[in-house]
């Protein structure tokens, strides 16, 4: 939260706000009461300025909750045109989107945990909800076209592998703080490298 | 929910719940409501029963969670008391349990979910988040137990490992189904052996 002036009291503070700075606040609101519990009163006091001058930045909270979605999903969706997306073998390529998805997770975590928690009773929520599972699916693909080339394990199923690896991937919302990161805490770094490694090539030895 | 007898208006149904089939009821408006959002009332209509009908089967909704919680937390620790998960290398003991935690949480589907979703605003819901980290814990020790054996890859921390394994088997809560099983749905034995497959010998060939 931006901090007031001095000399100005907290009910009329100055809207400091960018629409990128209101949008980080925004975020932190939904993802702690759910969009559906969350009023543009809520919003109002969370950011310490008049709804009206939030009205000044948006038409309402469901542009906000579009906006911090389709940053998440821009986020993702640009790992699908990186140049390792898109060469090679298809399991190198999968392993590349795994890492990447994971590092775009955890760097845009409150964005991205507020795209896993979406529930689809708004437009905005299900518009969410399929550009997810058209994510989804292109890495589904990735895997179909690893098995094709004999590279993933056949007695898994492709669809079922991508299930298990997004469970796997999308989990981190859940624990990863990172504040935490590299006290005791794992790095962002050392949990893409967990991820890759547990998933294709597994925990034993 | 029981068939009324022809002859009985359902304002005056006759209560013919068992314990057991009040808590199937329950869970479900807890899976569906959220636990918070649930009230007497809620169980009451779900039920088609009065609410002096339920209090005659238990005191309150937190007396209806705690079965319920039970229920689920008694089928996962009774895993570690089997005989497999108690001989031989460390590596297969985790091997086994995770297999195990899978089947029991698609055994015992909405038990588990709702396990897995309380938040910690009752004494039940409290006791209930730290019986699960107490099973996490045991799992992550049989994983340290096999990073000292040598039978865990090295680059990964056991306590990663753990979060990323229970992310995994926790996450198909989210879409296992199992009255679907069987068709186009994977069933219950194909889930555990690819949780265990993926998780510990890897997707890769």
């Amino acid at each position: 939260m931006p901090a007031a002036t001095p000399s100005t009291p907290p009910a009329a503070r100055r809207d400091t706000y960018t629409p990128e700075s209101l949008l980080a606040v925004a975020v932190r609101v939904f993802n702690e009461r759910g969009y559906d519990g969350t009023s543009m009163e809520h919003l109002s006091k969370a950011a310490g300025i008049s709804k009206s001058s939030i009205y000044h930045h948006v038409r309402g909270k469901e542009e906000l909750l579009r906006r911090a979605i389709s940053r998440a999903l821009d986020g993702l969706f640009a790992i699908l045109d990186e140049p390792a997306a898109n060469r090679g073998r298809a399991i190198e390529r999968v392993e590349h989107v795994t890492r990447r998805t994971t590092e775009v997770l955890m760097a845009e975590l409150p964005y991205v945990t507020l795209l896993l928690r979406v529930r689809g009773n708004t437009g905005t929520e299900r518009w969410a909800i399929q550009r997810r599972r058209d994510f989804d699916q292109r890495v589904a693909d990735l895997l179909n076209d690893a098995a094709a080339e004999g590279d993933l394990r056949p007695d898994v199923d492709a669809r079922l592998a991508t299930r298990l690896l997004f469970g796997m991937i999308n989990s981190i919302v859940e624990w990863y703080r990172p504040e935490r990161a590299g006290t005791a805490h794992a790095t962002s770094d050392e949990v893409a490298d967990a991820v890759v490694a547990t998933a294709f090539a597994g925990l034993r030895t």
